[in-house]
Parts: structure tokens; sequence; C-alpha cells
């Protein structure tokens, strides 16, 4: 059973402030681990990872090298379904697409006093993707975090996927393949992080590292984090759905149940303004719980953490969602652009009754790398952005530096800095 | 004394190498002190704020106000040269007309399937700013930190800067006002992160924080990360100036020691194929050393760190320079722009011999918080973009559903996500 929120309910604000600060994940205290690993494979390179592969995965670098062959390849790929390869085909084109017009552009210039500026942007040289083994191995990330990659330009493009108990999932041999990934190595972990960061023997280090993980994983991102770019720490995913009265309650007991089954700490919360839909969509998702796979997993995460929030009319459901800055936010209204204009903080909008969220983890195009635990208020999905940096650029001649010479030397003194004072004087024969 | 490195001699490669790998600070295990600073403000408010500024700062809010008043920012600006007033005012113009070009556009299309599709900017709501007390406290920053913010739109900015020994800098207040923030608190350290990430009675919650600091404040941002966001963790500042023959060794010597007066972990490189120029340069940089006011930090960067690479061309210098990524890089030659075509990785580039990196520090209308440590090889300096976050947007139609739902379920069912697979199918009755 989820929880019930009634706003007007003399408790309200009090249930609601709570509701948002409550803990999803219990995050493990694996640091000195992490630490120990990371130092070790710095120190002895790939021995270090062969023994860690070993003892964690069961792969025996002896028998089997720590880079994925292209026969292997090849041959993971002729078990995919042929209707799962469209499919990842269909989807690989449509972020490539979507993800095309993200890239940012050059913008060199002169200023009125004949100063050159500008903002250049450029590719990261390298970039790791961390891909998780097992059943948390999804084969839709391999191409949301390698794609917007290499549309950035990333020349290098790295896969770390651990074989957990010696095989990697043929889709995700697939998915790389598709997204244009070549380099792909069999070992995962802290120890996978720490190799792509220093580099080892077999592997080149690159500039930063993407891709969700583990506890292990996540501590060992944080821990490189300086050395190499890291992506954000995502948490479990959570959907917010706004519905008014006319809907179906079995699309949204889906939906709800959709981001349930990924994780018991993951979060599904109704708003709505009509008490009998509410009713409707709770009685759905119990019936549906029944007929899932992962229907322990669906049912944990809503009775801990689901919630149906009640509403007088739906504008009031603006500031909550804005406070519960949701990763997903579906928009089920009759007019859902009206509603979307008042939301402020969400990763990605569904707008309308068939823009099932689940579209966009997909095949929509957009990325489903996005911000979780309510930081979308201050960030943003993965996009082209995160594979590219910006230099600016500052061009003045003679002119131009004895024009601002005199308030950069004002304020250099200001600050107590007399060598940057000098740096601008001493090129006019002025008083540094 | 510099180290000398000379590319052609045998050890140069190795040489180089550790060069690129000296750790510059030593970073202080400040954690346990500042987890417990943050969660007593966490727990207690106000109250800690004011036992740890009476402590750590020696202010008492007993008998001055947290908030710094209208009269008192009236007051210290009227202490401030009217020469240093213009020169901020200046500075404030020419960032903010600089950054007003870095604001991104909403991108809102539908693909040749009819597929809405679309990326939507906003502002962070609230962001604080961190402003450190005593010498480290620099007007500009508060320039080239608010600013941004400003231009993205936050509506919200905040300061906090430690009033240590009683006094805030006037012209840290003057700068305040002219970018326009107004909520000013006398508080520093571990404790004002805390206050912003978390609120106090007096103190509401920001969204993100940004702005530089000490170990403790540093910890405390990495601490507090995932509440809110926060910036990049600024290291040692860093210059590499690359130099042709046809240069005033007095001009290069003043731009590497206005570098090394601002910390004895800063770095100062100079790459040049003319040994003449070289030594004259080294000499200079003893010569000028004596008539610093910070002669003995500089003096202590430049031993420590300074380095001249010497190397048979200038393209040599290319590969280096973008292996060394630093955060300023001067480009002192006949002709900067052939060579700026090669530099991948550099935080901001300054061009030709009339463009000292002092303007870019102060007046020249690009943003002085730029990425240390080699991190421009994946990080970017501050900008507008650091102050917005994009919402992306889909929308389908019952015909875009169709199109799409076949790739979707596939992808949905390899991945073992029934429920997901059900989202789409119940909207089109199909067996999901």
């Amino acid at each position: 059973m989820a929880i019930w929120l009634e706003q007007g309910a003399e408790d309200f604000e009090e249930r609601f402030a709570a509701f948002l600060t409550t803990k999803r994940e219990v995050s493990a205290d694996v640091n000195d681990v992490v630490h120990a690993i990371i130092e070790d494979v710095r120190a002895r390179g790939d021995a270090a990872l062969a023994e860690y592969s070993l003892r964690f995965d069961g792969v025996d670098f002896s028998r089997i090298g720590m880079r994925v062959t292209e026969d292997e390849i090849t041959a993971a790929i002729a078990k995919v379904e042929p209707e799962v390869m469209d499919a990842l085909k269909l989807a690989a084109e449509r972020i490539e697409r979507h993800h095309a017009r993200q890239l940012p552009k050059d913008d060199i210039y002169e200023d009125t006093l004949g100063v050159g500026l500008g903002s250049r942007w450029t590719a990261i040289e390298a970039v790791g993707l961390y891909v998780p083994g097992g059943t948390a191995s999804y084969p839709s990330s391999v191409l949301m975090n390698a794609l917007p990659a290499k549309v950035a330009g990333v020349e290098r493009i790295v896969i770390t996927v651990p074989a957990t108990g010696g095989d990697i999932n043929p889709t995700v041999l697939a998915a790389a393949q598709i997204a244009g990934v070549r380099e792909i190595y069999r070992i995962g972990g802290a120890q996978a992080v720490a190799a792509l960061a220093y580099g080892t023997e077999t592997i080149a280090p690159v500039a930063k590292i993407v891709g969700p993980g583990n506890a292990y994983v996540a501590a060992a991102k944080r821990q490189v984090f300086g050395t190499v770019g890291i992506d954000m720490i995502a948490g479990p995913s959570e959907v917010l759905v706004i519905a008014d009265a006319n809907n179906d309650p079995d699309w949204l007991a889906a939906d709800l149940l959709a981001q349930a089954e990924h994780d018991r700490g993951a979060q599904s919360i109704l708003i709505t303004d009509d008490l009998p839909l509410a009713k409707a969509v709770e009685a759905a998702v119990e019936r549906q719980l029944k007929s899932l796979s992962r229907s322990e997993t669906a049912a944990a995460s809503w009775a801990d953490f689901g919630a149906i929030i009640l509403v007088p009319d739906l504008k009031a459901a603006l500031p909550l969602a804005n406070r519960i800055a949701a990763e997903h936010l579906e928009l089920a209204v009759d007019d859902p652009d009206a509603l979307m204009a008042g939301v402020r903080n969400a990763g990605a909008i569904f707008l309308g009754r068939h823009t099932p969220e689940v579209i966009g983890d997909y095949v929509g195009g957009s990325n489903h790398v996005l911000p979780t635990a309510r930081s979308a208020r201050f960030s943003s999905g993965l996009s082209v952005l995160d594979f590219v940096k910006r230099t600016s650029i500052l061009r003045l001649g003679p002119g131009q530096l004895r024009s601002l010479a005199p308030a950069a030397i004002a304020l250099a003194r200001s600050e107590g800095l007399d060598a940057h004072a000098r740096s601008v004087a001493i090129r006019l024969n002025l008083e540094g």
C-alpha cells in the first residue's frame, strides 16, 4: 500500500515535507575497501585486475583475454533476436538524431572595443563507459551513454562490463557495436573504474567515466573524480504522474509499476484531483502486480515509497511537483501544455496520455539518464554537453590593452596582487 | 629556481610525465570535523551558526546581526576608492555582456514521425555563493560567480562571507551590490555551507553552492553534494606561456609571477624554442621577485613548481600543452591563431603578446573561474550553463505510439522488464 496524502488536510505540509526527505537507498560505506582496490590497480595494473576479476566475477584471464575480441562480439550478436537488433538500431538512430541537435556552437566575436572574445568547444579525448553486469546490465543504457559521446566527437570510447559468472549479455555487445564501440574489457567493480582512471599495461586511461553501477562503482567514481571527470551518481529511479479524471486507471497503474519494478528503492507517485481515479489506480496497481515477473521488487517499492496525493485542483499540483523535482514527470491531462508551463523542476516531461515514460527509456530519442533524488532542481540529464568542454578565448592588441589597463590595474592593486598589476602595466610602460 | 626540461633529452618523457603528476596541494583530511559541523547546523540551525562564528571568526551575533544590513553595505561602499568602484562597474558590465551570449536556447521540434521532442532550459531557483574571508577574499571573484547566475535568471543569490576578525572587505560588499546581490550573511567555513544546503531559521536553503574556499569549505561542499549542486572544487592556479624568440622577457616574467603570487601551490610554466629567451625570462623572474609584496609566496611557487621547457620548435609545444591542460594558456607568438588550432585542452587561451592573462582575471569579460590541475581535459570554466538546467520533453499521439511501440516492447522484454512492456502495450491493446 502506497501512502496517501491529501492537500488541505491539516498535517499535509508536515507529511509532504517528511515524504520529500525520505531516504530511498542505504549507501553502504565501502570507501576503505574501494580505496584499497584503486591503490592496488594503480600499483600493479593488469595483475591486480586479473586477481579481482577471478575473485569477484569468476573470470580467469589466463584462459580468456581481458579484452573482448571481434569474434566474440560477432558470435554474441548472432544470438540476439532479430527484432531486438532492429529495435536497438531504431533506438540508436533516433537517439543519435536527437542528440545531434545538442552540439554547442563556437562563438567567436569582437566587442565594441575591438577585444576578441570567444568560446570554443572541443570533445573530450577519451571516455570510459561503465556497464554493470548481471540483471542490471541494460543494453538501452549502453546506447544512452555511448551515443552522446559519439555525437560529441569523442574519439575513443571504452566499455568495461564484468563477465559475472563468465558471460557478457549478448545484447549489451550488440548495443556497443551499434554505438560504434569496439574497445570492450570484461572487468567491473572499483577495479574497472581504477583502470579507466589511471590506466594499466592493457588499458590506456580515459579523461571521463560515465555510467551506472553499484555502491562500489559509485564510491570508486567519487574517489577518482578530479583525476578524471565523472557523470552524476544516479540514485533509484522515480516517476511522478499528474492525472485528471479522464484517464484509464490501468494505463496509469502500468506506468507507476514500470518504475517500481526497477528497484526496491524506486518511487512512483500519482497526483490527481479526482478521488475515484486515485482509488481505481490503486486497485489496478494491486491487480497488475500479480502478473509481473518482478512483482516482489515492484510491490516493495510501491509499499515503501509509492504515494498518492490528492489535490483540490491540478494547478495545486505544480508547486508540489516542483518540490518533488521528479526524474520523470508524466502529464496525463487534457491540456498538458498549460500544466507544463508551470513546471520548473523535472528531468523529463512526458506530455499527454499517449506518452508513457517507457518510450523515453528506449526509443523516444531523448536520453534516459536523468537526475534523480530531487537533483533536477540543479542538474540536467545526460547530453552531448557532458562530452565536450569549453575553452574561452581572449585577444587584445595594444589599443585594447590601453583601454582596459587602468581598471585591471586598479582591481589588482585593491586585491593586493602586485605582479598582476605589473603584468599589465609593464606592457604599456605604466607604473605597475 | 624552476625546473628545466629539454625535449630531445633522453629522460625527457620520464621527467615530463613525473612533472605532470606532481601534487601541488596537501589536502588535509578534515572530513570528520566537517561532518560534525554539518550535522550540528542541521540539528540546531542558527544557534550552531552563532557558536561557530564566535569561535572561529570572533563574531558575536548577539551584538551584530548575522545578515549584513543595507546600511552597512552603503557605509562600506563609501569607503571604496572611486577608481576601484569604476573598475568594478566596468568589469561587471563586460562580464554581463559576454555571459549573456551563453544563455542556451530551448529547442522544441517535431521529428518526421510527428513525435514532439525538446529541451527546455530553466534557471536554478536559488544559488549560494561562498566568499572566503581575509586576504583570500577577492571582489573580482564575487563578480565572476554572481553575474553568470544573474544572467541565467537565478532569482535568489545569497552570499556568505566570514567577517574574520569582525569586518568584511568593503570592496567585496561593493562587488556584491554591483552584481545585484542583497542577501549577505557574515558566516563562513563548513557551517556556512551547511546553512546554505539545509537552511536554518534565518537562511532559506539554496539548490546550488558555488565559490572557492579552504579545505573545510571544499570538504563541506563535497559532503552536501547531492542535496544541492556544487561547482568544481578548484585547485591552485596555473599558467602556461608558450613563447617564441620575439618577446620581451620582462613581460613574460611578470605573467609567470602573476600566477606564482597567488599561492605557494600555484604553477607557472614557460615553453619556448629559444634558449636565450628562456634564460632571460628566468633572470627577469629573479629580478622582479625582489620588488613584490608577496615575493615569499611567489618565490616558493616558482621554486617548487615553476618550469621552463625547451622544445625544438613551437609545434612540438602543442602535444605537451594538451597534456598539461593548463587553466590559463598564453600564446605569446607571432601567429597565435596557427598555434591555437592545435590546442585541445585549456581552460582559457590568451592570444598574442598584448593579452596578459591578468586581463582575463578582471576585465576581459570572460570568466576567471577555470578548470585547474589538468581538469581542462574534461571540464570547462564557470558559465551561465552552470546556473541553468535542461528538462527534456517528449510528446506522442496514438499514431506515434503505434509506430514506436513494437521496438519499445521488444527492448523492454529483452531487459526482462514486464511492466515497461505493459505500459506501452496496454495503450494499444497489444500483448504486453
